[in-house]
C-alpha cells in the first residue's frame, strides 16, 4: 500500500495550513511536509482544531529538491489545465483517476499543493511524475488551498486503499532516474533537436509515471534503449572512421 | 436534470458562508438559501473571492419549515453517524451513493448544512427526505463546515450532473496501432534478437495501454521513433556504401 505524504509548497497563510491538518486527519493521513512555509502560531493551531498533532509532527523543508530526496513519487496538483494536448506539462488526470494508479503504487507518495495565489511554478510541475487536477467550473476553477486537499483526501480515502493489493515489484525512484537518464542519452544519439528537447523528456516522464513500470518492464525497456543507444554510438564510430580512412 | 440547492442551517462563522460560497462556484452551482444566518460582511466576502456573486443572489429565511416550501427533496448532512440500524434518523447514505439517487430525482433538491459546532438537530434530520455522510476517520470525522460542502460538490459535479467534464482527447485504436508498429520498426533497426521480440513488443503495448497516451503525446512518441528509425537506417546505407567503396 502507498504512503501518502502531503506537501505544501510555500503555503503563506497560517490559517490554511490549519485547515489542511484538520482534513488530513478527518481522512485519516498525517504526514505532512512543509517547504518555506509561513509561521504557523494561534490562528493556524485554532483552525487545525482536534489536529494539532499533525501540526506539531510537521516535517519542515527549505526546498522542493530537499523533499523530493525523501519520496518515491511526487504526485502535482494543478487548478489551471491546459486542453491544449501540446501543453503536456499541464496535461493532468482527475483524482479519481488518480485512485486506480494510486493502488498499483507501492512506496511513498508525495502529494504535493502551490502557493494559494500562483499555484506551482512551473519548474515545480516539471518535477512531477504525474499531476492531476479537481475538475471544476471554467468560470471559476480555483479552489481555496485546504479545499482542494480535502478533496483529493477524500478521493482516497474512499478509495479504501487499505488493503493490500498484490502485484509486480515496481520500480525504484533510482531506476526510474536511470532509464530517464537513458533516454535522454537515446535523444542525444539521434540528434534529436534542442528546442523540444526538454518537453519530450517530461512527457516521457509522464507517460513513465502513469504506467508504473515493474521491475522487468523498467529491465526491458533499459534493454531496448541500451541496444539503440550502443547501435548509434557503433555506427557513429565506424562512420568516422570510414571517413579518416 | 434536478436543480441543487446549498442550504446552511445557522451558520455562525461569516468566514465559512463565503467559503462555501468559493466552492459552490468552483463547482458550477450558484444557488445559496441561509436559515437565521449570522451577518455577512468583510470576512465573509473577502474568503468567497470571485464567488461574491453567490453571495449577494443568496436567499435569506427565518426558518426551515419556510424553505421546505420552495424545495421538493431536502437532503440532510450529518458528520455523526450512527451505524445501528434502528437509529434511522442517522443512518445515512455517502455521496456517492447518493449520486446515483440523485441522477434519477428532476426537482429542486435541497443540500442541508449544519451549524458548525452542533450540526442538525434531530427534529431538522427528522424533516430531511435523505441523509449523507461522508466517510471519514473515526477518530476525527467532523469537517470544517465548507470541506464538507465541497467534498459533496465535487461529487456532484464529478457524476456530471452539474456540468460535462472537459478531458483530452485521446488517441485512436489506429494510432495506437501505428506507434505499436513503428515500434516493431525500430527494434528491427537495433537488431533486436528474434527471442525476446515478442514478448518485447507486447511489454510496450502494456506500458502505453497503462499510461493512456494524448493525441500530442502520440505524436512525439512518434517523433521519437521516426527519428531513431531513419538515423539508422541512413547509417546503414552509409555504411554499407563506405563497404562497397
Amino acid at each position: 500500500m502507498p504512503e501518502f505524504i502531503v506537501i505544501l509548497q510555500e503555503p503563506k497563510h497560517e490559517g490554511n495550513v490549519g485547515a489542511v491538518a484538520r482534513c488530513m486527519k478527518n481522512f485519516g493521513f498525517n504526514k505532512l511536509y512543509l517547504v518555506n512555509s509561513c509561521e504557523l502560531g494561534d490562528e493556524c493551531f485554532k483552525r487545525a482544531k482536534h489536529a494539532s498533532d499533525v501540526i506539531k509532527k510537521a516535517k519542515a523543508f527549505e526546498n522542493l529538491m530537499s523533499v523530493k530526496k525523501d519520496i518515491d513519487f511526487l504526485v502535482g496538483t494543478s487548478g489551471i489545465v491546459n486542453l491544449n494536448d501540446k501543453h503536456h506539462i499541464r496535461n493532468p488526470i482527475t483524482p479519481r483517476q488518480f485512485v486506480s494508479y494510486a493502488k498499483r503504487l507501492d512506496s511513498k507518495v508525495g502529494l504535493l499543493f502551490g502557493r494559494e495565489d500562483y499555484g506551482l511554478y512551473q519548474d515545480e510541475l516539471m518535477q512531477c511524475d504525474l499531476l492531476i487536477t479537481i475538475p471544476a467550473n471554467d468560470e471559476y476553477p480555483i479552489m481555496n488551498l485546504s479545499h482542494a486537499v480535502a478533496v483529493i483526501l477524500y478521493e482516497l480515502a474512499s478509495a479504501d486503499l487499505v488493503f493490500r493489493i498484490k502485484g509486480h515489484r515496481k520500480t525504484s525512484k533510482f531506476e526510474k532516474e536511470k532509464l530517464f537518464e537513458h533516454f535522454s542519452r537515446f535523444l542525444d544519439q539521434v540528434d534529436y533537436p534542442n528546442h523540444k528537447r526538454e518537453h519530450t523528456q517530461i512527457l516521457f516522464r509522464r507517460i513513465i509515471g502513469r504506467a508504473t513500470l515493474s521491475k522487468w518492464e523498467f529491465h526491458t525497456m533499459m534493454g531496448v534503449f541500451s541496444r539503440a543507444i550502443n547501435k548509434l554510438e557503433y555506427n557513429k564510430k565506424m562512420l568516422s572512421k570510414k571517413n579518416n580512412d
